[in-house]
């Protein structure tokens, strides 16, 4: 299997497809821009829903759903959103076709929509249309609601996970008596959900901060975004939180009467991650022989593999393997494993060689495997092969099977640490202070990363910038030291750095 | 609160709509025959996902996701899945809107799809198109896979949960490479998952069996249903179960080698079930007061209502409200609860009235109420209000404080198998074995009610009861006695009875 994959070194974007592909994660469809996310893909978005869930509802959150179908004159109702989204929507205009002999199957021109309607980009609209009947009183507020859905853009360049036409991912929409909550609330998913998801679930490390006025979502008056560093140092923007100010509430007539009985416009926020985030965990932490999957968020923790030559041998081996399967699963459930049970798979595919047997959990991303032979059990031991290290370095020799759930379980705690601190030494170690336009010109070439720069804040500068060296401003980092100094470009005074780098 | 809703006697389905409102489960949303789930049923929605998720799982399937679109030349393949969707397709033919002054948004014509895309209604075709790819040998074969999303079919007349445009589900498509393994599949998901979920979650007792020719699902080769019978004594398809035989493996060609080396179409099934659920809970166990939610799907088990006149009272009274519900929801997480703790609510409207405050929760159909106040705890009790028996006589009173999680954990269970007793001895009373046709014409009407009667089996005969009558055959109930007898309108042989009722 390992060998179909292209070197990282090779070719980037090879690579990635190959991990997708080998490790059975999607594939195209036949819809144009459409994915297929198969079995071993979506599971990874399962437990990424499970965490990202949890976060919203232990921060007073809860789920609802609306229509799939947006009314074209909802959309225009907010002109940047309108702007924003038109030039990507798919339309709805017809509500039957007819089947006839000869013609085959058709549109039926009498059953043409008086008005068309959107496939939602994003659900704004039509959720602040329906807010408008939900609050009256200052009492009705704040309403605190995610949905998780799938949403269309029509986007021409598609890559899979990462930007396709039809995607999945959770829109928070949010409505507030004060403009202080609503910013306060558009931070906190950041800080409290976003950056704590990305971070300890997904351990990938992430810069949090603003988004530049050119970056900005369409209808937000700003936008606030979680930024991580894949392995070829180009950035992914993993999540973002906009604070909306009264720009919904308005163009829906949302008013609601204060403490004092007067009318006021509600503040919004929303906030969205996607399947998206399946890409940005391949690109953190995968390697040349598969896919490299966080334990947390790992479909699959333990893949056990028993070894034998003949049907006695396999028959010892296996009945070990089955015992060891059980220990782990009756490991306690704890918030580290989404308190869920260990997932074990004990591998009985003895008519293949034990190389294309342990490959087969290697290119998949299961985080532990364990080896199970006839010498091991004469030992009484296992060996126990960690994912994140590849090769004969990673794995561990005579364990006891005695110890080894207790062994696994610290291990996969380990390497989920282990992960993090990885990709975030990389990051660091690709992310510079740049002082010069030449050198900015050069080292965004080679190496590439993230560069710490001055900008003088006007969007002209940044486009420029953009169109020259293909970086844009990534975020307006929280953590950034206020450092007075000079535009990298215009020379023009800063107040501080802004990230630049170029970006999925 | 309760006043509001029109009691059953009255007008059932203004009842079933009042409840729905009162309860906050649903409402119509701006885009015709698409409905917004509020919070509260949405959360009913998500216990249920996350029940029969788990049965799915047990029972060897995994997730995955297909696309929102379906080609229309992939629609037309089937020829009978074509003729019985293609009335009530939403279909996207452009891919772009334009904004410009003065004209606003509107669709730009040169952004024409090639081929017409429909929104699926249900993903055999491009899920068949997809498996083609997936299947070569038998060895790839059992593929046993469920997808959770949205699917659209434009109905004329909805109503919410029971019949809308829009609507949530999941629909399993499995792959066989013989007839009785699929055979056996479509039956086990029936019996073990549907049948199980239908009466040990939603405590709502089902009649399993096929449909009859005229009733089954368009493309199938049988059908297998779930039904059951609601307060109004009309019948609810909650499930289906298809067993498709080769028609899509041969409309998409999909072959496979089988161990002799020959090629053969696979064998499919196709399983079903949605948010319709939702409904079918509403209206098997509600009453006058507002929703009876079986506790294993509700989304808050408890509400602790503390009292007092002063502060001094509310002070006392809300910390042993909080006492409590920190001591339920250390209860331990067992399967009745899926595996997640007591959900608990400590009101603290204390600006409200008692009345006010103990209507909320039985109008939002939470299973246990306690009510706490000084003079409880005084005696170190509190009073504990059943929802699924109504007023005085569902109160437990001085229930010690001490023992009060044990109790209310006991109830939770009683009330589970208490609900289900109750429908099915209501749906027992409700069933009769009719022998004559006039008797069948005027039992229909009153009082209505699941009649067991002989049928030829034709497809005209059906058809003219449904005419005479609108009742239609919801089922051939596996659990039939063999006895034959004559048709109740053609006086021709039966092997058996069939069920007819009129259905949602």
């Amino acid at each position: 299997m390992a060998e179909k994959i292209t070197p990282r070194s090779k070719d980037y974007s090879q690579w990635y497809l190959d991990i997708v592909q080998h490790a059975g994660l999607a594939e195209n469809s036949d819809v144009r821009g459409c994915m297929v996310i198969k079995p071993h893909g979506y599971a990874i978005w399962e437990k990424m829903q499970r965490g990202l869930d949890r976060l919203f509802k232990d921060t007073g959150h809860v789920n609802a759903y609306f229509p799939l179908f947006i009314p074209k004159s909802f959309l225009a109702r907010e002109e940047e959103m309108a702007e924003g989204f038109a030039k990507e929507c798919a339309v709805v205009t017809h509500y039957r076709l007819k089947a006839e002999k000869g013609k085959g199957l058709y549109v039926d021109p009498e059953a043409k929509l008086e008005e068309e309607l959107i496939i939602r980009p994003t659900s704004e609209t039509i959720i602040w249309n329906t807010y408008k009947n939900w609050v009256q009183s200052y009492r009705d507020l704040p309403l605190l609601i995610n949905q998780w859905c799938n949403v269309v853009r029509w986007e021409m360049r598609t890559r899979l996970f990462l930007r396709t036409a039809e995607f999945l991912w959770q829109e928070g929409h949010t409505a507030h008596a004060t403009q202080k909550e609503a910013e306060d609330e558009a931070r906190m998913i950041l800080m409290d959900c976003y950056r704590k998801f990305a971070e300890e679930f997904m351990a990938m490390p992430v810069l949090t901060g603003p988004k530049s006025e050119g970056q900005k979502f369409p209808g937000a008056v700003y936008t606030l975004c979680i930024e991580a560093m894949m392995q070829d140092k180009k950035a992914l923007q993993a999540g973002t939180s906009h604070f909306l100010g009264q720009n919904f509430a308005k163009a829906f007539d949302v008013q609601f009467q204060n403490a004092e009985g007067k009318l006021e416009h509600a503040w919004a926020t929303s906030w969205g991650v996607s399947t998206r985030l399946v890409g940005g965990l391949i690109m953190s932490h995968s390697d040349d022989n598969g896919l490299v999957a966080p334990p947390r968020l790992a479909p699959l923790h333990v893949g056990i593999v028993p070894l034998g030559k003949n049907d006695e041998e396999r028959k010892a081996s296996l009945a070990a393997a089955e015992k060891l399967a059980g220990e782990l699963r009756a490991l306690p459930r704890d918030d580290f494993y989404l308190y869920e049970s260990i997932t074990v798979k004990v591998d009985q595919s003895f008519d293949k060689s034990p190389g294309f047997r342990f490959a087969e959990y290697e290119v998949r991303g299961v985080p532990v495997r364990v080896e199970l032979g006839p010498k091991d059990l004469e030992k009484q031991s296992c060996v126990v092969a960690r994912r994140d290290v590849p090769g004969k370095e990673g794995k561990q020799f005579d364990v006891p099977l005695a110890g080894a759930p207790a062994h696994i379980d610290k291990l996969l705690r380990e390497m989920q640490h282990g992960l993090f601190d990885r990709a975030r030494k990389f990051r660091d170690a690709n992310s510079f202070e740049v002082n010069a336009w030449e050198e900015f010109q050069q080292k965004i070439e080679e190496p590439g990363g993230f560069l710490w720069a001055h900008w003088d804040g006007t969007r002209e500068t940044e486009a420029r910038i953009a169109e020259e060296t293909k970086a844009t401003i990534r975020c307006i980092p929280f953590a950034r030291k206020a450092e007075p100094g000079k535009c990298i470009l215009t020379g023009k005074p800063s107040a501080g750095r802004v990230v630049f780098a170029k970006a999925y």
